[in-house]
């Protein structure tokens, strides 16, 4: 497939194939999204500010891998580890692999690995790297749901990936 | 937000804001995704190949809200009740919007509107539009995760966008 680069931007690529339009990610190996369960059952959610929406998403821990100058070819179990004690100040004992699958298979050639995190232990603080800035929550899957629906009353957005992961790991949310 | 439009393409536009790099579609009302369920239950999948990802993905049936030409303001029920018909050739009695979410929120602009379908009536072929080739797939929920695994093996990827709506439709897949 012969593929024309439209623009190529700091982060992003747009390209054309075949006649169809898509972004891909510059500089990165994969990303990673990971559902971390805490020894008391608790799913450690993030919320942050995301520009392309303009709005507060709650999301499950997520990132780029190979994005750090010397980690070009950074393993996604790595980051996936990484990304998580950045942004939620966990390490965790298990990161197991579930699924990789594209984030909008008509748009771009993203793909994005799940894992799911267990035997967490506080070793940090949590919040992001220097540029962003992170809130945690870490919440009950019976009481997700509510919880979930209040976020959005008060105007935040959820993340899909939130119930993808869920499902891949046997989880469900209470109706 | 000041936003720049680093190229403006046929089907989507790169654009800047504030540092952040992102796609946005052009022309279109919204995106719609739909978890459609036969009355003896099982799961409606389409298949088809993805240039963005250069590999056949495995998905629920989804598409675009307000992009033919006289319907730009078109109705994301009704784009949901079209599409669905369009790709699985499947007309629903029920059409019951669950949740709106990024595809990616850190990349792009897209949300996507899930929708649960049921009172299925096989009113037509599916297949896609003109410019689609799109293979329908029904699977009962208690033979998924192995159906889905299986289609891996042969060289398919999954969307998680299958798992998302099941989740929000507070199904689970057995483990």
């Amino acid at each position: 497939m012969a593929k024309t680069i439209l623009h190529a931007g700091r982060f992003l690529n747009l390209v054309s194939a075949d006649g169809w339009e898509f972004v891909e990610r510059v500089g990165v190996s994969g990303v990673v999204a990971i559902l971390a369960v805490t020894d008391d059952e608790r799913i450690v959610l993030v919320e942050q500010f995301r520009p392309p929406i303009g709005k507060r998403i709650i999301e499950i821990p997520a990132g780029l891998a190979g994005d750090v100058a010397g980690e070009e070819h950074e393993a996604l179990e790595l980051a996936a580890r990484r990304e998580l004690e950045e942004e939620t100040g966990y390490s965790a004992d298990g990161m197991r692999e579930m699924e990789t699958g594209p984030s909008s298979a008509g748009l771009t050639s993203e793909l994005i690995t799940f894992f799911e995190a267990t035997g967490l232990e506080k070793t940090g603080d949590g919040g992001g790297d220097g540029s962003e800035s992170i809130i945690v929550h870490e919440v009950l899957p019976s009481e997700l749901r509510t919880w979930l629906a209040d976020q959005v009353d008060n105007g935040a957005m959820i993340d899909p990936k939130i119930h993808s992961s869920l499902c891949m790991a046997g989880r469900t949310l209470a109706r």
